[in-house]
């Protein structure tokens, strides 16, 4: 077959899917995941039966793609971030603002959240996005920009928590804040900070 | 009757609670919710089934009233940890202090603990614990050893999300760091700080 058609089946294979998918979290989220069924699926998406088995074998497999896809769709962001930027606090700094604002636009419940968040995806996402943030971490403390005197790994784990309090805030303006007092926990010690918590 | 009897048997009372709730805690931890009925209850706590259900209706209310009364202690140390300090930094430390300890303590999953903080009281015991957070922090930005660029409502969410990462350490001496790092995050920025952050 011609790479060309190949190209156009791709991408129509990934329109239906995309059509799969948004409309299953719609109609999940409205009906609850129980009451849901493939033949609903396939008329709502405007598909026939066959064809939705073909790409999913049941409504959770098609909640558990669409998951998956917004989280490669954000490490990846994540990782440009990273990328676009050039010193090494820079880079953790445009990490640590691209988590907090998916933190903040992601719905923080409803059935469809607590469903996907208990798939083993979502651990081995978890375990890519303490590692990415680890490093630039790393990176920062040997240009001495990051305190030296706490693991990068533990750094990574108080700003992860930390900056989870953004899926609470109301305002892009109080994410930013939440960015900043976060960065602000990892800099360097002073010596008179030292003094005062170790009184 | 004589207030010694009251006394006596409201000491005998609490008694028997106490042992129905760590016995069912125990049973519910090994077998399931779903599995553990009132009358096994009552036999490994070894009181009749008609004196158990004179305390508690159902297993249900036995595991929330369990955690309620952790939670009203726990609320209480932190109060008293506040009251023993004397200057308004030493307070706020010694709050995030004893919460990240009760953090790091506490159980983190199973059956038991996501049953009982789906319930109201929850809600409530977060509540106060946030007021209780916001007012140590409004008080030492009062005496200026706390930033004031940012309200103590967002510094209290801030602080409690970030000491939540206690509850994945291994050991004290980390809980102490992650209180070093969130109390750093807190303190007023310096003026080299605002010039990096706000390249």
């Amino acid at each position: 077959m011609p790479k060309l058609w190949d190209e156009t089946m791709d991408a129509h294979r990934r329109a239906v899917q995309d059509a799969v998918m948004e409309t299953t979290v719609a109609l999940v989220g409205e009906h609850g995941l129980a009451s849901v069924t493939m033949s609903q699926i396939a008329k709502e998406a405007g598909i026939g039966r066959a064809t939705l088995y073909k790409y999913f074998p049941d409504v959770q497999s098609i909640l558990i793609t669409w998951h998956q896809r917004h989280v490669t769709a954000h490490l990846g962001r994540l990782s440009q971030a990273r990328d676009h930027a050039d010193r090494p606090v820079a880079r953790l700094e445009a990490v640590l603002r691209g988590y907090a604002h998916i933190t903040y636009k992601r719905p923080q419940d409803g059935e469809v959240a607590a469903f996907v968040h208990r798939d083993q995806h979502v651990i081995e996402a978890q375990q890519q996005l303490h590692q990415l943030v680890r490093e630039v971490i790393a990176e920062a403390a040997e240009a001495g920009a990051v305190r030296d005197d706490v693991s990068p790994g533990e750094l990574a784990d108080y700003c992860l928590h930390a900056l989870s309090a953004a899926g609470g805030l109301s305002s892009e303006a109080a994410v930013h804040r939440l960015v900043d007092v976060t960065l602000s926990g990892l800099r360097p010690s002073r010596a008179e900070d030292r003094t005062a918590s170790h009184h």
